[in-house]
């Protein structure tokens, strides 16, 4: 399945036939207090520096949080947006729960943008998916629901069907929804990876639709956590995952991402791997 | 499935429910040649060395290949089973096509060794099958044959089953069969690595027996191959690697197998995890 997103004329594809799909994560103020301030003040340079970086680090989309405590957040976002399209010519992800603010940034976005996200709460649905449907984005949908987060992989493909039968409902076509599969931190509980593992392949070979995660809080607490985190998403594209909320300008995560592209037949005469480690060594 | 080792009471269980096993492959003379110097002069300290190493980084079962070319195998196949077995308390993997040599080190070893290996061509499996039988050790199954290496996994699995199917008519259990699933560099073949990983994931879901991989040599070639490595690793632990031969004193490659174990359900509170960094942050 193809979940089709835009920037102007620059189209991305998430598919399981397409390499792998990064989302850049770094444009967020939460726990960066000078990024905060700056935003907060209307200054969105240190916004621009952080989608050019992730961009030059293999970013193919870049999510866009405006979340400062106190701030106008629909101002903020529709800010950021402006601001990150004149240094990026990438499809955005615009990460917020009001939607206001993610009204504010979706009218004046010139492309198919992705909305992060829905939870399958009724009153959440009801809020987000119209939003969705009105202008044309894709979203992310969190399989958790007003009963909490589904214990086990056949729960959350229960929770991940009826949150795409509520989407058609809305108007929003299967291959417009990603199901996030819960990244939970392995460190609180140690089957925590192992059944959002089980998870990604269930809901992928069930439902056939594309699969995110938030990948860099399940070593939350633990040490050497890269090795973690580098392994994890390893696993969990080896099990379907299409695309990942992370941070491309640690090497270690980009370079991980297309060693396996590259070791699942996406890298053509490993050309790319080849040609990104020249780069690398001009620089 | 369980493949049981064992050297005097230390029993290492190789199996899907297990955390994973590591059989270190650095005691090996090809491509080294002070080792190779040293052991053809019957001097097997380095060889202590290397065995005292690989099982402080982790390694489970330690591979032992003594193949100096013009020097009398199956002497210093003996030779160095003895010198490790002085120093390291593991199952032994013995690594050679010559049955002398095997049998040199089979008929003196105190427990239930590894083979490496047999393919599936009829008259290698006429000269180790018998072996294994007559002194009860399991024996990693290469899928090439008389036809070379199957090109789809279909052929790999007909190939896995052929194999295990003469090993039963020579009186080896199928649980004493571990396949081995052709790590090809993917740098000559950038599907070879695809082909690899479906061939593990179909191999163990039809036959449920456990499988190996020589993880080091899927990168050569190609630059920085750790990242592919370690990516490799766990993308094949995923599709149901059992046990690999590779170099644990690698760091990357030793923390991405306890990842994997950590991620995959095996680690329970993730103490392995922590105890393993405190260790290395004593040191």
């Amino acid at each position: 399945m193809e979940t089709k997103l835009s920037y102007k004329d620059n189209q991305v594809i998430i598919s399981p036939d397409q390499p792998f799909k990064i989302i850049g994560e770094r444009i967020n103020p939460t726990r960066r207090k000078k990024l905060a301030s700056s935003m907060a003040a209307g200054d969105f340079s240190l916004v621009q520096e952080d989608a050019r970086l992730q961009v030059a680090a293999g970013a193919h989309i870049l999510d866009v949080n405006a979340g400062v405590p106190g701030a106008d957040e629909p101002a903020l976002m529709r800010g950021a947006m402006q601001a990150v399209i004149e240094v990026a010519e990438v499809p955005l992800c615009f990460d917020s729960a009001n939607p206001d603010a993610l009204k504010a940034a979706l009218e004046h976005y010139p492309g198919k943008a992705l909305i992060n996200s829905t939870t399958a709460e009724e009153e959440m649905m009801g809020r987000i998916l119209p939003l969705a449907k009105e202008y044309g984005a894709a979203v992310i949908g969190v399989i958790t629901d007003d009963a909490g987060i589904p214990a086990t992989p056949e729960d959350r493909l229960a929770t991940a069907k009826k949150l795409i039968d509520r989407a058609a409902d809305y108007g929003v076509p299967k291959e417009d929804i990603i199901i996030d599969a819960l990244a939970l931190t392995v460190g609180a509980d140690h089957n925590a990876s192992r059944v959002t593992l089980a998870s990604i392949a269930l809901i992928r070979r069930e439902l056939g639709v594309n699969i995110n995660l938030g990948a860099s809080n399940v070593s939350f607490g633990l040490p050497d956590r890269e090795y973690i985190n580098t392994a994890y998403l390893a696993l969990a594209i080896a099990n379907g995952l299409t695309t990942a909320i992370t941070d491309p300008t640690k090497q270690e995560i980009s370079l991980t991402i297309m060693a396996c592209d590259l070791l699942m037949g996406q890298d053509e005469y490993a050309m790319r791997w080849i040609r990104a480690y020249r780069k690398r060594n001009q620089a």
